[in-house]
């Protein structure tokens, strides 16, 4: 009933061990006859050969006419050859050579005479077997056109064919089933009941599967129910080459897969070292691999990626590209257990001469981290982590070229960032904006440790009323920056709708029942609701869940529509996003610093350019609550 | 009716040209709503916006019990927090956080009481929202979850179905028409009759163009009648986003190609300055190209490459990974017009310390020259071509890894080759053998100029009768080698199937009526006819065909089996593949020569070991003719 029943295999060994486990059992690849214009895209089971010349008779290669070249020996501008209209015979490309030719001169090297019997002249002597393909030119029959387990690209299709090929042995792509289980699990829906779980990772899995070859086969959402799942399983089993069960991995009261499986075949590992993914069971029956898959996204996309990929391109005779790796600095430290190899997704970009690489959350339910990943950083088992600053060696999910292209903002939320980035990539298909949400002092920060190109900060000084400006020359003393304008935009109290709670002021915040939902700390929305509260003199631990964070004004807002809480601080848009009520309280200036290493880059020109656009003005529009403060402009040169 | 009516316009700005006619001419993608679940690998036509939060509640991210988080402030080992059963609620992973709760406490830090009431203690106070996964941790409704123009990955998969999103807007793939005409035209078959050419381009095209992700539609072939042509071409218009036209572009006495095109919308250029390729149309109907493609598979390849490519991508919205290059050593020159800019297919790899890049068949109908080759080497227009030895730009077609496992085989031709390649092939799935059969003097020669890793060499000394040695020691003076012996084979005449022309020893070639076919000079085989002929007194000038060269075994006899020619000198396997007549002249000695530099690398042990293995001792036994003479085992150190 609980995870101290879980070994702790690392990796390396439970990926061999596996392997060995299966081909020791049998497992090999299948293969499959189909006929060659279906092949593209496939791998050969067995060399191919040909069964006719290509060309498969001596073919003329130009328009023109057919001889014996002996007849044109000595033939010169002074003494042309002269050929009779029977010692020659016209034909066009592609054409068989006449019996008793052996050469063919180009339409063009012919002269036509004028002495109505058709004869030619010719003032060059013709090389015998000039302009002529020969049999087996391209091909000669019997010979290996593609040898074993060779990719059938385009031209060797074509090959093939020309040789006559017309049917041939193929691996067969291995069958992945996918058995997605659990009480709480639905089929995708725009609405689903609480406590409901949208079934997506048969979606994700499938389509990872795909892309490595495979064919997967999705069975029906299975109940938390011992015999069903076994039933399944052995359905699933006879009909697949592969089997995943998913979730039901763990421990939990309701975790049967590990039991499921073993009742169909072995379970030879339960728990792995590696985090996520620890609960997966690697399975089998016979030469069929079972693998028990944990419920949270990202997990299961480790644990089938480590796992399966190798068995698949295994199965597939196919050697996939090495994976790409690149040295980068890390933006922030990544604290690591010394018992599990973590795997962390990392958003990528260059940021002056470096770089840089900002882990994503961490959070195994979290798929849109692995969405929004660059790359991977593995940290082995036995390391505790790496601190901020250091190169790490990172796994590519993106090509080089892309990651020169990706735009680094981090800083202060807001809407209009998504919708900046929507214009920029409608506007130059090349660029692509990510925002790292950490708040306006993140942001800076940031940007004096060189890991952004942009920061957007709204940063009041208490005690002038000014924004943004102060902050700056504290936190970066020499190195050049500048303040580019961007909004003027309304910050208040959003509520429920209708504000049940009669809110009308901060003061209101501190009522008995209220639920509060606050920014976290460093965030200008949290730095002003600190100021307002100081400012009416409120005490801040009366407040219930002033302690309860969100990164972002949409997840503030979330919270509230959803009624998981009464009140917080945001932006107007937000508020409007999910039509919730809002008590206006100030107008703040949003600015974008960005540094003088990053000004010159054509991505950042490109951004500025689509700030001043219309396009924009018309989606800040939309989003409502924002005043345009001549977005784009230079404010201030730091 | 001839080439001077084609322009010549050069590649560059014919692709410029072309694209901007059709987008002034109102060519755009288009975009189709389809389900979520079907989207894997497209490109989204618009930004996705989250339909509910994800998760959409407060769920709890363990198993355990939720609770309200003040109940246990101030608990400790000493003071532990005592839970009435009503106080608390057992919850499992993924359960909805109940009414009243604002934290979850992990099972096993849950301590049962005997009190019979279900009453619990905890050692440790809990945070507020502690294990909880919150409303919107993933995703936010009203979120961005996909911008526009984004490729539809697995995770980005989950997160749309996570979002609550059931259709989205994706862009269409553009279909392409592909008309292939022609009398002489044939589908695909084992058994054509003469003139018949095989219609494989249709299939190599459609390959090519669904790899950049279009739709194919392939008509039926189309005779050469101007009228049919065009009625098939306007139904494909009507039908498809992108028609091409399959040969006949040219301006031979039945290409109607550019005249059809004309008929139903727009010539813009007929004639590009490249080679292969040159005769392309480049039309269109209103925003729909309509392209007028070579009949040549090669130059029709490169024709879609250069100028279809561009389109389909811009359809879909798509951005190819842009080429990769490679410095490259030339080992062959290259010489070119100045009229054209030329795609050249080189085979690459590794030797000593250089990456060698050898041109292979210029033939636009060697399709197999594109199937081997490893990248195209470009010559400008304006450029008269490339030595041998210099430095050249190469565009890989292949990845570097590959690259480094190629293993370069130059020299005399045997069929053996190809088996040892597979061989290779089916026991090491890396190691690549690719052979180009230049002779065996071109063998050595590449070895000396550091071009190879491996060279088959069957060279006798007329004057010792031995073989290799002395010609080895007068090309290679000083640069260490090792001869490594392979297999004594058997030469003579392959005649046809009965020796019709009762061939009984070398002088009977001489005779009337007879149609030889040779060897290409440098070949240890025309090296040895010229011996044989020469120890018989027999003037080869009295031969008829001993000018007419082949460059393999296999290609001579396979001319002498389709009846072009009577007889030539070449090894038993190659008549015994073809089922011919062969008169036994003499056993020689084949060897390989494997360089210093090469010795150690382990694809070279790799073909030692495979060489010495029973597997290549039962291919060699089925080719026939062959002893073997310990292969793998060094012969002599130079």
């Amino acid at each position: 009933m609980s995870f101290k029943y879980l070994t702790n295999i690392a990796l390396e060994k439970a990926k061999q061990d596996y392997l060995q486990t299966l081909m020791h059992n049998g497992m090999v690849y299948k293969s499959e006859v189909i006929p060659v214009i279906k092949a593209a895209g496939r791998t050969t089971a067995q060399p191919v050969y040909a069964q006719i010349c290509a060309p498969h008779y001596n073919a003329s290669a130009m328009d023109g006419i057919a001889l014996e070249a002996k007849l044109t020996f000595g033939a010169s501008e002074t003494t042309p050859a002269l050929l009779a209209a029977d010692q020659y015979q016209r034909l066009n490309t592609g054409d068989p050579l006449p019996e008793g030719c052996d050469c063919v001169v180009m339409i063009e090297d012919i002269i036509e005479t004028d002495d109505g019997n058709g004869t030619v002249k010719l003032y060059e002597a013709a090389a015998p077997w000039q302009h002529i393909r020969q049999i087996g030119e391209d091909i000669c029959a019997g010979e290996i056109i593609a040898l074993s387990y060779a990719a059938i690209t385009p031209s060797a299709l074509g090959a093939m064919i020309a040789g006559g090929v017309t049917e041939i042995s193929v691996i067969k792509r291995p069958v992945v089933g996918i058995i997605p289980t659990g009480d709480e699990i639905v089929p995708p829906t725009s609405n689903p009941g609480a406590g409901d779980i949208l079934e997506f990772n048969s979606s994700i899995f499938s389509a990872m599967l795909s892309n490595w070859g495979a064919e997967t086969k999705v069975y029906p959402i299975v109940p938390d129910q011992l015999e069903q799942i076994i039933a399944t399983l052995k359905l699933a089993i006879s009909e697949c080459d592969i089997v995943i069960l998913n979730a039901g991995s763990s421990a939990g009261s309701e975790d049967f897969a590990a039991e499921a499986i073993a009742a169909v075949g072995t379970v030879l590992y339960h728990g792995l070292a590696i985090k996520p993914g620890k609960p997966a069971i690697l399975g089998y029956c016979g030469a069929k691999p079972v693998l028990g898959v944990p419920g949270y996204p990202v997990s299961g996309i480790i644990v089938i990626e480590q796992l399966l990929r190798p068995i698949v391109e295994f199965l597939n005779k196919s050697i996939s590209e090495p994976d790409r790796y690149m040295e980068a600095v890390l933006s922030k430290a990544v604290v690591s257990t010394l018992k599990y190899r973590e795997f962390v997704r990392v958003r990528m970009g260059y940021v002056g001469s470096r770089l840089i690489a900002s882990p994503l959350s961490r959070g195994s339910g979290v798929v849109t981290s692995f969405m929004k990943a660059d790359g991977i950083v593995e940290v082995p088992q036995g390391v505790e982590g790496y601190e901020s600053g250091v190169n790490i060696n990172v796994r590519l999910l993106r090509s080089a070229e892309e990651l020169k292209q990706s735009l680094v903002v981090i800083g202060s939320h807001d809407p209009l960032l998504d919708e900046l980035a929507e214009l920029l990539r409608v506007r130059y298909g090349d660029v692509s904006l990510g925002s790292a949400h950490v708040g306006s002092m993140g942001g800076l920060l940031a940007i004096r440790r060189e890991e952004a190109h942009v920061a957007g900060t709204h940063l009041l000084n208490t005690e002038t009323g000014e924004y943004n400006r102060s902050f700056i020359q504290k936190l970066l003393p020499k190195s050049g920056a500048r303040l580019v304008q961007c909004v003027k935009r309304t910050q208040g109290i959003i509520t429920q709708k209708g504000n049940p709670k009669r809110i009308a002021q901060i003061a209101d915040l501190a009522q008995g029942g209220l639920r509060y939902i606050n920014r976290q700390k460093g965030s200008g929305t949290r730095i002003l609701i600190d100021y307002l509260c100081n400012k009416d003199g409120l005490d801040t631990t009366l407040i219930y869940g002033y302690d309860r964070e969100e990164f972002t004004h949409t997840s503030v807002a979330a919270l509230i529509a959803a009624g998981s809480a009464d009140a917080g601080l945001g932006v107007f848009s937000a508020a409007k996003l999910y039509g919730l009520d809002f008590i206006p309280i100030c107008q703040e200036q949003y600015d974008l610093l960005i540094p003088e290493h990053s000004w010159g880059l054509p991505m950042v020109q490109k951004m500025l350019e689509v700030l001043g656009s219309d396009e924009f003005c018309a989606r800040i529009d939309v989003l409502g609550g924002y005043e345009l403060d001549s977005p784009g402009v230079v404010r201030e040169v730091f």
